[in-house]
């Protein structure tokens, strides 16, 4: 493959509409009026949190089509994925709205997982217009991942919190951006944790990965961007990104920040390592980071979706966690019009 | 969309290689001399049934690139899925290569599923090459959707085998064919069936959907292809199907067959309804299917990967299963030289 995977879109299409839809916390947190709509009792009106989480989907997918006036018959296809068994979340949450469907399961990537391939599709005039979306739930979560709720069981240091939220975002091959321009599909990365309450050092290997490959073969520097922005590393993988990066020759300090951090304040909210999980992601992307975009805050974002490819079985029977990282470039100009290292004559780090 | 729905590839891209790999069941079966491989004792060497499941993949991904004197470096991109939760099956089985992987999650119809998306993306030049590759394990998915092995549990008429096996396929933008000439991805249907031992009746209607939709707009009639293969119908659902398209004129009888009848003798392995999983189309298509394309034996084949999008969770939430079918033709001939109804003047029934 041309650039060891970085795929730079011919015609890049626009994010024509994005909805953010959370839970309480999330609402009562550092971002939370950037979102679009929460719920005070996390169940949205559900009798259960599996239900919940997919009625949130249904409402962020629903609420994005509203924000730009488009209709189901208008989206040629929708990308979804979420954490549950057998991504019910996104099947039963998708299912009134009769559109071609394309299920998938990115563990926490997915918002990136599901924005690449959207952006792919139109990009390459194979749909006209295609739906990115992806969900979770706290207690959803909880209750598959680790204890049922009820149970009130003690979490470690290195834990991270399972956003409750859903986003939702339509990419067309009309309109005025912002753009996606650049995406690269991430390669597993697997170096030997064991700990399922240390996602955060599971996924740090593969964003340096996939970074790594990026800012090789794109001729940017990490100064081109406004933000770089992992998907839910935490504290931990937060800090070991950065630090495998830099001794690599790439200081991403001044620019880099992850949406699991963003999400939560995390002192207040005892949330230990940061924010996780589809929705975490999913709803920064979709809510605040749009926002900045449209707003002209930020020009250029780099999003990195970060995913622990494992589950409860798989770690019971001691298999090592697998990471993933999936970049998506989001710009608020055409490429013509950006500045790149190469172009600058900068060399990396 | 154009077409509701039908995409057809401008630049059909050919199917370089293909492998499956089953356990001792399916290769006791009517097909069972043309699979790649098989364990007598369904472990592959693993101490687990979910390893058992990875190394299936393992190795039909391997042993696919190898038929056709490949390495991974020459696969730009993997899209893969599998049934189990958090669908370990595949990201641990393809986790050594090293390639961009986009998991998906497609249930039964994850061979259509990741075949449509690769050949699209082959197809359109994003990918010069990207692989197709899907599994289930009976064992695995006995103790996750039903019951432990040891169990013992009696198995309703209506109930389906799940397939022990892992398909492969590699999708190339050279090569002589088999083309995958069109595409349609499924769109979700939900009929009221609760039963999860009754998945054919749950997935039949998304079947018929997908055909109906196709039929109208490809301008085919069923006559046009030497078979129509459903993926994991079985008996039931097969019934259902042909009924259901029949009462909208259209008699696919002649044509029409299921791989989960295929693959095993129903009579004499004891299998209920027939097969099931995603290992059920995934070596089906992979094994016998593209040993008659290559054969000429086939030249025109239209595959429709049929999957129940639900969980154990979800069936005991009360929720309905629903279904979903998306379609591929494979055709040994690019489609200049195809005759089709439109051309012909033939009508639809």
């Amino acid at each position: 493959m041309k650039n060891k995977g970085l795929i730079r879109i011919q015609n890049p299409p626009t994010i024509l509409s994005s909805a953010a839809v959370v839970g309480k916390k999330e609402h009562d947190g550092p971002l939370g009026a950037d979102f679009d709509l929460h719920a005070e009792d996390d169940r949205f009106g559900m009798d259960t949190w599996e239900k919940a989480e997919s009625e949130m989907q249904r409402l962020a997918f629903g609420l994005m089509l509203k924000k730009c006036r488009m209709r189901e018959d208008d989206v040629d296809a929708i990308f979804a994925g979420d954490l549950l068994n057998q991504c019910t979340g996104s099947s039963f949450g998708l299912l009134d709205f009769g559109i071609p469907y394309f299920g998938l399961y990115g563990a926490c990537s997915t918002m990136a997982e599901s924005l690449m391939l959207a952006a792919l599709t139109v990009g390459n005039n194979i749909f006209n217009r295609a739906a990115a979306v992806c969900s979770s739930h706290f207690c959803s979560a909880e209750r598959q991942f680790r204890f049922p709720i009820e149970y009130g069981g003690q979490r470690t240091p290195t834990s991270q919190w399972t956003v409750t939220g859903s986003g939702a975002m339509l990419v067309a091959n009309d309109g005025g951006g912002p753009y996606v321009t650049e995406v690269m599909p991430g390669i597993s990365v697997q170096k030997g944790i064991t700990d399922a309450n240390n996602m955060g050092a599971a996924m740090a290997p593969a964003a340096v990965d996939t970074l790594t490959r990026y800012f090789s073969c794109s001729g940017t520097v990490p100064e081109d961007f406004d933000v770089i922005l992992t998907g839910d590393l935490g504290a931990i993988g937060h800090d070991i990104t950065m630090e495998l990066l830099y001794s690599s020759g790439f200081n991403i300090r001044s620019v880099y920040n992850d949406c699991g951090l963003m999400i939560y304040s995390a002192k207040e909210q005892d949330v230990h390592a940061g924010g996780s999980g589809c929705g975490c992601s999913g709803t920064v992307i979709c809510g605040p980071v749009m926002k900045r975009l449209r707003q002209g805050i930020y020009k250029n974002v780099l999003f990195i979706g970060t995913g622990a490819l494992m589950s409860p079985g798989s770690v019971q029977q001691g298999m090592p966690i697998a990471g993933i990282a999936h970049l998506v470039r989001i710009s608020s100009e055409l490429p013509g019009t950006l500045v790149s290292g190469e172009e600058r004559g900068g060399s990396n780090g």
